[in-house]
């Protein structure tokens, strides 16, 4: 018997809820749309067919998971991040474009935010982007490309300003290794890429 | 007979609803709004009385269509857009704002989002502005100028960045003339803006 | 007998509502929010435990208020703004961050509106800011700075463009005096801050 929190006025109507998640209110999932264990999804959300959420996700309020995004474990998606799925949106309902949406999915361009990453409220993804490992994606960034494990964006378009632990705090490197200075784990930049040395993933 | 679908959660308090549209989860239409015919007004979406939406439009969720707001037909409002009505926002309910909201509707700036226009996931539009047909808005653009038929525009402030076809792909021009890779529309570009030299309007 | 008008679909689990507050349709408020008199709060809204709204205000639809966020009397929060309240957002079920959230609130960065100020639609304010009295932020500007009062700040990331009066109209400054066109209140700039030179509250 799972242990799935469900707010009277929630829908869901899909089966594949993990259990110790919590559905708030006012939240639409839809059948088809897939959500892990230990999961927060926030008041007035939308999960549609085809969306995938992980373990021990915060999905917080307003957000609509299309079609295509997928969140893995740990990750944070703050107040009312933008997600498409879809590069040169139309209405499907012109003679101009029926043709495109009428085909199998080639018009869907799919999104991947990495495990632990964090989304600020209000940042914008530009379909067929991944989001890295633990990467912090300032409030209102706008998301043009791709974004690596460990690293802050922030900007229109968004642009990295530097580097966060797993645990949200940043971390400066004098050298080539650094420790941080909240948690304690070590990490190595090499070639303008970032990696944890300790025995959590990546 | 009208073939409307209204989700049992959404709340229509008009009658002028066209046939074939359909109004989605957690939706409020307000009395006094119209929405025409083969419509998607996505979950959570708020027209107020006033607002305009006309045939084929795709208004994705989470979209507040304010009084003043005008969405012709084949527009494609992408999730969670901005409108206001307001250049001068302020509470209604102050001694020093009261004279100005008690007024005949001066205070009300109206929007127009011309055919087949798209406008991006989380994009800004000022209250006063003018979306020509079938132009695109990107994705967290802020449009604080009216935005020319076919032009594509993007950032803050929106700026343009090239064209786009009626089917949404983007136009280049080598010469004064040039067809649509995808989808074999002709446009003229002359003088800085562009017109479609095909049956189907402007 | 106090008369409150909340909408049918909104659920309100606070006691602390002061008179003449609507509360409209989907709207979710919590027990220890407070909200003043004579206030919209408007669909789709969601007031976090925590979150303290004054009199007179104008939420507009799908505004969240999370704990730690004040608006104070007269306040107009335009559609969609984004408040935040943590400058480190990781979700709270990883073994990295628990410790972080599990202790008092240290990770709480409040934030403060002040009196008759407005937010544009889509403006996005950093954890931790204050907007001071009557200031104006624009439409969709990304607020990292506290905004002095009477300051029009606009952009990602804002910054200050002019002045405006208590009645939300531009203030220009020729001199170190001036009174607003439209309604007639007189200001001085003083060393780049401006002040009400008449009865009402700075």
């Amino acid at each position: 018997m799972k242990d799935i929190y469900i707010h009277p006025t929630a829908l869901v109507e899909t089966e594949e809820i993990g259990e110790g998640t919590n559905i708030w209110a006012f939240a639409h999932v839809m059948e088809g749309a897939r959500i892990g264990k230990n999961c927060n999804i926030g008041d007035h959300c939308f999960v549609e067919s085809g969306a995938v959420v992980g373990n021990d996700a915060t999905v917080k309020n307003g957000n609509m998971l299309w079609e295509g995004v997928t969140i893995e474990d740990g990750v944070f998606v703050g107040p009312h991040v933008f997600f498409t799925n879809d590069l040169y949106p139309r209405t499907r309902w012109l003679p101009q474009t029926r043709l495109r949406y009428a085909e199998d999915r080639t018009w869907l361009s799919p999104t991947l935010v990495k495990q632990g990453a964090s989304l600020g409220a209000g940042a914008i993804l530009l379909a067929g982007i991944t989001i890295g490992d633990y990467a912090m994606v300032g409030l209102g960034a706008v998301v043009l490309k791709d974004v690596l494990p460990y690293v802050l964006v922030r900007g229109n378009p968004a642009r990295a300003s530097g580097w966060v632990c797993q645990c949200g705090k940043p971390l400066k490197f004098d050298h080539e290794i650094t420790v941080c200075a909240t948690c304690g784990l070590a990490f190595r930049q090499e070639d303008g890429s970032v990696r944890c040395l300790d025995g959590q993933k990546s």
